[in-house]
């Protein structure tokens, strides 16, 4: 009987009229009735992106879109530079290898974003640099990169910029085509308020001509092959039908609100949570922090994991706790997608009964609930 | 207001309780609620699968735990054995060569099953073939190979044995452990009931050791990866929760009602068309029909293309054509997973008004469907 929030970076919330769009009886992919879906699927997805270029979708979570972007546009050898401000920058650090790619990381101490001059030292230093990999936000650490400053400093290089914003997308400000990113890759189970199982790609000109000239073995994820079907508005393999039809619906209600507001709203929403955070008698962990979810650093030597997993076990709410090398340092609140300013108020009561409960002295009792209550309009 | 009739192979209809699962509120994935469903998908899948061996469930349709079987088991330059039987055979071969992998090919005659004694001549020929890829049910032609006898002769050999069980699972008898498959790969949408989205993929001790040689460059599909996390009940990177939740119910159906009696009744709904197709003057065009998908030939000339359409259009009936070299000469009824008795007898119902709104004389007018209707018990 007991009620769950999830205040988790995905899967997060879905909106009951979303799930039950998943439920609808299944149609064929190759019917006038699913084409007309996918296309609208497709204009919501350009909008999202704020791009006027096609927006692959495939299967699978953001590590999937993440992969395919490595196997779609670079080749064995080539040089590459990975920004890395958490363990989703390390990922693409880690894809790299395990495609053979030579990666030069620039990796910045945690919470700290790229700093977009080593950027720019980094490609002059080596012009044979084909593609910069990094983050729009990283949910690690709760940090948004300057996609705009270092999209700049990157298109006026020969290399590519390929940006995962699987947590960012729908959440964070993105302006694809007009801050130069020329790959970008998300997931449907965070800002898309969609269940898991869809990510996406989109690439501008520029990275199309990466991807002509890519080597590495591909064939279901073949951007290629993908962009190819897309204006007979089908998808070359059988695609996930029910999560089209619900992702349709989330974006339909994107669209009905405005990106801007969305975004706008996810900025109220951070800013009430670091301010609920520093009520708290915390401190952020990010200097740049991100609109999507907020990372607050824990006393030394508290048991982060017993405070994450207490709140889960005895109030059913689901926050997120650090990873690797911040396991039991942090914990993170995310505010992306679906969850909203009461939802934020029901993260922080929990936060703070729980926090009591360990025996941490709470500085002003009931102000972090009240300050998330901020976010309300 | 039309009401729509499902009889392709895949997606396939999918039971109303099977399809409610999906649109229950999502859970987060690193909890032990998804573990539970995690681990019974587990043992539901092994018992479909006849196989002690752990099923790795990845996102994606059939194609993608095709290409993930290539990747994980084979190495650029290895030779191996494809026997194509129709398309689904032609995908193993175009994957081999986007791999780099040089197959021989054995291509039968449309309609005809793999030649056991083929692949016995193949392999002590050529003792440095290390895999030999089929399908057990070749959904193009409506063919099911011999894969027990095959399964002895490929035993007896180092190779691996590689089996496409997309369309066949669920449906097509399949005995994993007992007829000596090392790698068997299928899919949620067909005789599993439940939406696209999700395929597996199970190894026998001499597939894991063809994985540990592997060389081709992979990530999301690591076969190790995904394996070593089992235990935990989880999956390595975001799971599709919701389809998970269908899945595990639409199995649940399948142990209830025993796999056993799920093949007999898939046999007989074969029959039942099989005597359908020939009562409207028709011949199979398969020598070995499958259990889970009938093909028939259309007579020379006959627009096979628009008999799909008009059947849609006007009934809201959809059956498959044929493809590639098959197109429009041929249509396939499928009778998997949820489609049921009564279904036959809309689907042949359909078949013979159209047939006769185009103008072809039907010998022995409902006789077709009273033959589909042999299948209820």
């Amino acid at each position: 009987m007991k009620k769950y929030h999830l205040l988790t970076p995905g899967p997060t919330p879905i909106p009951p009229n979303v799930a039950a769009k998943s439920a609808e009886p299944i149609l064929h992919h190759r019917t006038k009735e699913f084409s007309a879906i996918f296309n609208s699927v497709q204009e919501g997805l350009k909008y999202v992106f704020q791009t006027k270029n096609d927006v692959l979708v495939i299967m699978g979570s953001g590590t999937a879109a993440m992969e395919a972007a490595v196997a779609n546009t670079t080749s064995a050898g080539d040089k590459v530079l990975v920004c890395s401000v958490g363990s989703f920058g390390e990922r693409w650090a880690k894809l790299c290898q395990a495609y053979g790619v030579d990666a030069e990381v620039i990796r910045e101490e945690s919470g700290m974003p790229v700093n977009p001059q080593k950027v720019q030292d980094a490609l002059k230093k080596n012009p044979a640099i084909k593609a910069v990999f990094l983050q729009h936000t990283e949910t690690s650490a709760g940090t948004v990169n300057d996609l705009k400053t270092i999209g700049k400093i990157v298109s006026e290089t020969p290399a590519i910029l390929v940006v995962d914003a699987i947590s960012g997308l729908g959440g964070e400000e993105l302006r694809m085509d007009e801050w130069n990113l020329d790959v970008v890759v998300s997931g449907s189970q965070k800002g898309l308020m969609t269940a898991p199982g869809l990510s996406m790609a989109s690439l501008s000109p520029k990275g199309w001509k990466a991807v002509e000239t890519s080597k590495h073995p591909k064939f279901y994820w073949d951007f290629k092959r993908i962009k190819k079907s897309i204006p007979d508005g089908e998808t070359p393999w059988t695609p996930a039908v029910t999560l089209l039809q619900s992702l349709n619906e989330a974006l339909r209600m994107i669209k009905e609100e405005t990106i801007e507001k969305v975004w706008e709203k996810h900025r109220r929403m951070a800013k009430a949570a670091q301010a609920g955070v520093k009520a708290l008698g915390f401190s952020l962990l990010s200097s740049q922090p991100c609109s999507v979810l907020t990372a607050a650093k824990l006393p030394e030597g508290f048991d982060g994991g017993l405070l994450i997993k207490k709140m889960l076990n005895d109030y059913g709410v689901s926050v997120a706790g650090g990873q690797d090398n911040l396991k039991g340092k942090i914990f993170r609140l995310a505010h992306m997608g679906y969850i909203d300013a009461f939802d934020l108020v029901v993260g922080f009561t929990a936060l703070e009964k729980t926090l009591g409960n360990m025996g941490y002295k709470i500085p002003a009792p009931g102000k972090a609930a009240m300050e998330a209550a901020t976010a309300l309009v």
